[in-house]
C-alpha cells in the first residue's frame, strides 16, 4: 500500500430540491471538488495542500472536511499506514453545492478504491457525514447520500441513516446558477421555523410523495408539480436579492420548477433539454447581471454515478 | 335510458398509512358499500332505500354522500332523466374505513356506467368529492381516491386535486380490526395539533417518500422501515384504548407495520402472507376481546380495481 497514490473527483450536489427539505438531494455532473491520497507510512492524515479555497480552509485534518471523514474511516480500519491528502476545491465555498460534503466523499471514495477489501458505500456514508459534520455542525446527509451514490437520493431517516436511491430519468438537466453573495448555512439554519403549520406541512408531504413517484414514472409532468416549498423558501428567499425575479426569469424559460439550492444562494432549475437548459442559464445570468452581482452558470445532467477516479 | 338498472359495490379504505396524513390511502377488497341505481323519468336523486346503517343516514339525497355526489354529477350531465337509488351499507358508520366515501364513489360509478359517453375517473373524483363533503364538512381525497382508483394512492395536491396511482405489490395482505367504540370524524380532527415541530415534519415526509419508494420497488422492509407516524399518531392513540397494545400485538404477529386507519377506531396492519395476516388479526383481536369490546376483523388482499359491477 504504503506510495499508491489516486487522484479522484466527487461532484457538487443540490439538497432539498424544493419539497425535500434535509431528506432528498442529487448530484450533478459539474462543479465538483478533486482530491489526491497518497498512502504514507506515518499514521493519521495529513493535508499537504488545498486549492481554490482562497485559503479559507484549515490545513488541519480534523477541522477539515475530508480529514475528518479519512481519520474516523483510518480509526475503524486500524491499518498500519497513513494518508497524505491535497484538495483542489473546484467550486465555491458556501456557495450552497455541498462543497464540504464533496470533500469528504472524495477523500473516503479514494482511500476505499486503494482497499484491497472495500468498504460498502453505507460505511462510507457514515465516515463522510463525520467529516460533513464538521463544516455543518450538524449529521445532514442531503449533500453526501447524492454525492457518494449519484443520482437522485432520499435519506428516508436517520437512525440509522437510511439512504434510498431514485431512479432518475435520462433526459434531465440541470441548470445552477451561484450569485457570488455570501450567506452562512448556520445563519440560513437560524431563520428556519422550529414549527410549521400541520396545513403546510401535508402540502409538503403530498409534494415529496409526487416528486418520488414523478422520478418513478419520468413523468416531468408530475415532477414539475411537485417541485414546490411552502415552508422553507419563502423564509430563505430573503436571503437572496431578487430570488422571485431569478426563479420567474427560469420558469418562463421553460424550467420543470426552480428553487433554492441548499441553504443558497445558488439557484436550480430542472429541464428535459439541453438547450431549455441553456436558455435557463441565460435568463437567470440576465437577472444577476441587472443586479450587479458576479455569477456563474453551471449546466449538467444529473450525475448518476457518484464520485469517480480521474 | 329509463328504466334501466345496475348495482355495484365499492371498497373500504385505509386512508393515512401511518406516515401520508390526509394525502395517502389504499383499498381493500373486503368490506365495502353496496348501491343499487335506476335510471327514472323524474329528475333529481331519489334515496328509496338504506340498508345496513342502523337507521342513521337521512334519505334527503342532498344530506346524503351518495345522493350529493349524485346530484352534482346530474346537474354537470345536465340529462333528462333522475336516479333512484339503494344503499347497503356493508360496514359500519364511523368506522375510520371511508364509509361514506365508498357510497359515493358507489353512487358515481354506477351511474357513470349506464352512460353512453363515459366520464373520466377525475371527472368522477370531483362529484364523489362533493359527496363525501356532507359527511366530513370539509374536502378529503384520501378515501374517496383510492375507493374510485383501487389500489395505492397518492393525493398530491387539492388544487385542482391530483390523484397519482401508486404500484400495489401483488404480495400485501391487509388486516383490519374495528372495535366497536364512537370516534366521530370532527373529534379526532378537533385533536390535531395546528402546528407541528419543523424536525417531526421532516420525519414524516422522509418516511412519506421511503413508503411511496418501497411501493414502487417492492421492497418490503423499506416499506416497514417506513410505516411511522410521528405527528398523528401519537395525538389520535389517546381515542383507542389499548391503541399500543393492539399495535405491538400485530407487530409481533409479523406485520410489516400497523396504525390507525383513517381517523379510527379501526387499526390496520399490513403483512405479505395470508397466514401472517390471520395471525396479526387473532392477536388483535385477543387484545380486543380482553377490554371486553366487540370487533369485527377483515383480511384482505389490496384492492386494486376500486368499485365493480355486481
Amino acid at each position: 500500500m504504503i506510495g499508491r497514490e489516486i487522484k479522484v473527483f466527487a461532484p457538487a450536489t443540490i439538497s432539498n430540491i424544493a419539497c425535500g427539505f434535509d431528506i432528498m438531494g442529487f448530484a450533478i455532473d459539474y462543479p465538483g471538488d478533486e482530491l489526491v491520497l497518497r498512502v504514507v507510512e506515518k499514521k493519521g492524515v495529513k493535508i499537504t495542500k488545498i486549492t481554490g479555497d482562497a485559503g479559507k480552509l484549515p490545513l488541519e485534518a480534523e477541522k477539515n472536511t475530508a480529514g475528518m471523514a479519512l481519520i474516523k474511516m483510518l480509526e475503524y480500519l486500524n491499518v498500519g499506514f497513513g494518508v497524505e491528502v491535497e484538495i483542489n476545491k473546484k467550486m465555491a465555498l458556501g456557495s450552497g453545492l455541498g462543497s464540504s460534503a464533496a470533500s469528504a466523499v472524495a477523500g473516503v471514495f479514494a482511500l476505499n478504491k486503494l482497499l484491497e477489501k472495500k468498504l460498502t458505500k453505507k460505511e462510507l456514508t457514515e465516515f463522510a457525514l463525520k467529516g460533513e459534520e464538521v463544516a455543518s455542525k450538524a449529521i445532514h446527509a442531503d449533500n453526501v447520500g447524492p454525492c457518494l451514490y449519484g443520482g437522485f437520493t432520499l435519506i428516508r431517516g436517520y437512525d440509522p441513516v437510511d439512504i434510498i436511491e431514485i431512479p432518475t430519468p435520462d433526459d434531465l438537466y440541470c441548470t445552477v446558477i451561484h450569485p457570488e453573495i455570501e450567506i452562512k448555512t448556520s445563519e440560513a439554519r437560524a431563520l428556519l421555523p422550529k414549527e410549521v403549520e400541520l396545513k403546510k406541512a401535508i402540502t409538503q408531504w403530498g409534494n415529496v410523495g409526487g416528486l418520488i413517484s414523478g422520478l418513478y414514472r419520468k413523468d416531468y409532468d408530475l415532477i414539475s408539480r411537485s417541485l414546490n416549498d411552502v415552508i422553507i423558501e419563502p423564509v430563505r428567499a430573503a436571503l437572496i436579492p431578487n430570488y422571485y425575479e431569478i426563479k420567474n426569469a427560469a420558469n418562463n424559460a421553460g424550467a420543470l420548477g426552480c428553487n433554492i439550492s441548499g441553504s443558497g444562494p445558488s439557484i436550480f432549475a430542472l429541464s428535459i433539454r439541453e438547450e431549455t437548459a441553456n436558455l435557463i442559464g441565460d435568463a437567470m445570468k440576465s437577472v444577476v447581471d441587472a443586479m450587479k452581482v458576479e455569477s456563474t452558470v453551471y449546466i449538467s445532467k444529473i450525475n448518476k454515478k457518484g464520485p469517480r477516479v480521474i
